[in-house]
């Protein structure tokens, strides 16, 4: 046995155990303690160190927890079989700073479909509720709470929905969950594998690219003014359709009630064919009132109702919601009830309070608002360009569709001219899930996320770019 | 042409506007305007009611975006085809009340083994840091993240995993997630269909029901003391194995060294090969210091580490993470790199915050300390159970594992007999993946979210109702 007195420095910021410890360790990976060889008993170590048993005793078990040495009754510990080229615990490089985060390029004027504009998001109150609810009478909050999100919560979407958006439905229909992508990984479990799926062309990217990722088989439909046409719909050899009535994203078209009734029959047509009602902002409509919900003239649980609060609240806010139909709910209850919710009850409480006091309401008063005075500066501002362009998609949302009426122009022209002058806008093409035989060159603009002498200067900017 | 001023109620409370709308849309619906019935010009409308054009115009926009009615150009409007059997909007029968949610049996004494204690949480800090970041100036939090989470949490991240844990990656490696359950439904689209993944028995049934929800097959290997044998796994059909090497739930089993890197061998020996390193309470150990963690002695990129902030902090904080091996991360970035973050961004800088500033160091010590003293309170409470049991897992965790010495006690007898005590225990079986040949009375206490006198008490109630 050999002596280790040597290595025990007492002036060291090591305390004695971590010392004895490491240093038996050490001489265990490095091969001077072989595999099977006796260490000395706690007793005889600790004499020869001048320490405490208990000093010894603790480095032990370390090594004993940590697999480097085993105790055998009444004769003492050895040293375990260890695999020889055991790796050091690499150092830890500084390679942080070398991960770079690619940063886009930043335009003077983007005209971003999903902008949004914060300006009048109450954060005083959103602030007062959560400082209210974060008090230690509320520690229940730091709980894990029901995997369909909290029952208050889905009591308070469910009125809402009803009254914005005519969805029928109870609590027990709804499932919270951090954002539209997760909810659908749910769905994928809920709808099984080797789903072919029906899709508008052009679309939702995100959407098409998630279906993708399920190795879903889409399958594109083709659309009128109407949107997605029941009669292409039908002859095509799927059990989802995915639409979104309310405002066809990029298109902007509303799918008139005839429509609905149409694909709503195809449903019905199987029992194992769903639509899902992706409610994209229908928050924001310049037009009439806002269209009630697809889910809510479904009379035969054909709608799986898709809806978020990123968008008309903020999209930090990582709170969407699905609507199941009866027969899908039961499957999800048997067959993913058990996952865990996604969402903080702090947010669920504080957004439950947000809506119940009424303050949603309010700040999408004040955001409709907002979005309908840049609504009506783009359409002044865009006359000039109605020579050259056809301009849809203007009665809701907070995009509108530019079309090239010039067919010698195409989108990368467009897009190219305007990028000179610093402005970027954004190609219709993008948004085809397939490559469509040659079409007109389509501009979307978007403006949520622009201010008012922004939308001035940067269409000003488009109009002398593109030459209008 | 029939005359509609006889419906208009100008006493109403309602819009003229929507009055029209609505008394034309019930027209056409209860079939008394059928298909292809001309109506009224709006001028002709708006002089026989009496009010403005635009009023009219606006009643009829509304007709026309739901569909109702369309306009044929220089001959007026017309009524469009609707399905005859256009359902009503079903009323909003009140059926939330009836939706019961079902209430568990509440006992005086529950040792659930995930049970926490929250008491020495810190509202204030959170609050306080809360507050700090719900500022105007930091609107950008409202404004969707990275899909990986933001980067100056993941930068802290790195540096808290590589302090405590050992592991050693970069902030590019790492994907914020909310909870556990969330990443596994990412890693599925990394690894593919139709995996087989091998795991302990028992293990954590979570992780298994997942993998069956994602129709993996699941082997169960053969466990000995220091965990999953590496012996019997090599003789299984899998190219994933699931272990908790620093504390095994439910058995509390602490992985040896030796054992680590069998298995990391096993790995080694496929590319497809991987191993998901659950690191499970690792926070909490009572001998030696915390083991470092098998990620970090991986030098061929074969381990992915998940790990959580849900149980160190609270399981209302829904952000777990992991750290993906080099290979998965350029599929991720591939494949699954566009889903959206399921994190708010408010949420992710408070956690930054609460780590970064020492914080998160400063509870886990004190919630180790409190743990601690439970964790002494159980071992010298049940020093009488000794005869009959015996106690393990007592290491780490928030467990300990009571196997009953008398092979003629069942399970159920001890869970059955505490229950009459008002006591709730929870029994190994339950944490069987697949059925084993006939057992022992396995128990386990959970002591987390027990007070001192609650244990206490509840243990002196199981001493007499099992007749220690």
């Amino acid at each position: 046995m050999y002596d280790m007195a040597a290595f025990l420095q007492t002036d060291s910021d090591k305390c004695l155990y971590e010392q004895i410890y490491e240093h038996i360790r050490e001489e265990i990976k490095g091969g001077k303690l072989r595999y099977g060889e006796r260490l000395p008993s706690t007793r005889t170590l600790a004499d020869s160190l001048q320490v405490s048993r208990n000093t010894v005793d603790f480095a032990y078990e370390q090594l004993l927890s940590e697999g480097y040495i085993e105790a055998r009754e009444r004769r003492g510990y050895f040293v375990c079989k260890l695999d020889r080229h055991l790796p050091e615990s690499p150092a830890f490089v500084e390679s942080i700073r070398d991960v770079q985060r690619e940063e886009e390029k930043k335009y003077a004027y983007d005209f971003y479909p999903n902008g949004l504009d914060m300006s009048v998001f109450p954060f005083g109150v959103w602030k007062r509720i959560n400082k209210n609810i974060l008090t230690d009478s509320n520690t229940e909050l730091f709980s894990l709470g029901d995997p369909q999100g909290d029952y208050d919560l889905r009591e308070t979407i469910v009125r809402y929905l009803h009254a914005s958006r005519g969805v029928n439905c109870t609590p027990d229909q709804v499932v919270v969950g951090a954002g539209n992508d997760y909810l659908l990984l749910l769905l994928e479990k809920l709808l099984g594998r080797h789903i072919r799926v029906a899709m508008e062309n052009p679309s939702y990217k995100r959407a098409y690219r998630i279906f993708n990722s399920f190795a879903y088989h889409v399958e594109t439909v083709k659309m009128d003014q109407n949107g997605m046409r029941a009669d292409d719909l039908k002859t095509k050899d799927v059990s989802l359709a995915y639409v979104m009535p309310s405002h066809q994203y990029p298109t902007g078209i509303t799918m008139p009630i005839g429509r609905r009734m149409e694909l709503l029959k195809w449903a019905e047509g199987d029992d194992n064919r769903y639509l899902i009602e992706d409610d994209y902002d229908s928050e924001f409509r310049y037009k009439g009132k806002p269209i009630p919900s697809l889910q809510g003239v479904d009379k035969h649980g054909k709608v799986i109702y898709i809806g978020t609060f990123s968008k008309a609240i903020a999209p930090a806010i990582r709170i969407s919601f699905m609507v199941l139909p009866p027969a899908l709910l039961e499957k999800y209850k048997k067959d993913c009830g058990f996952y865990a919710s996604t969402v903080s009850r702090i947010d669920q409480r504080i957004l439950n309070e947000f809506i119940k006091d009424g303050y949603f309401e309010r700040y999408l008063n004040k955001t409709r608002k907002l979005y309908r005075e840049k609504h009506d500066l783009m359409l002044q501002k865009l006359k000039p360009f109605q020579k050259k362009f056809q301009i849809s998609g203007e009665e809701s949302g907070l995009h509108m569709v530019l079309t090239c009426k010039d067919k010698k122009i195409t989108e990368e022209e467009l897009v190219q001219r305007a990028a000179e002058a610093d402005v970027k806008v954004y190609p219709m093409s993008a948004a085809y899930l397939t490559c469509v035989e040659k079409k007109d060159a389509v501009i979307l603009l978007g403006y949520g996320g622009l201010t008012l002498p922004e939308i001035e200067e940067g269409i000003s900017r488009l109009e002398n770019a593109w030459g209008m």
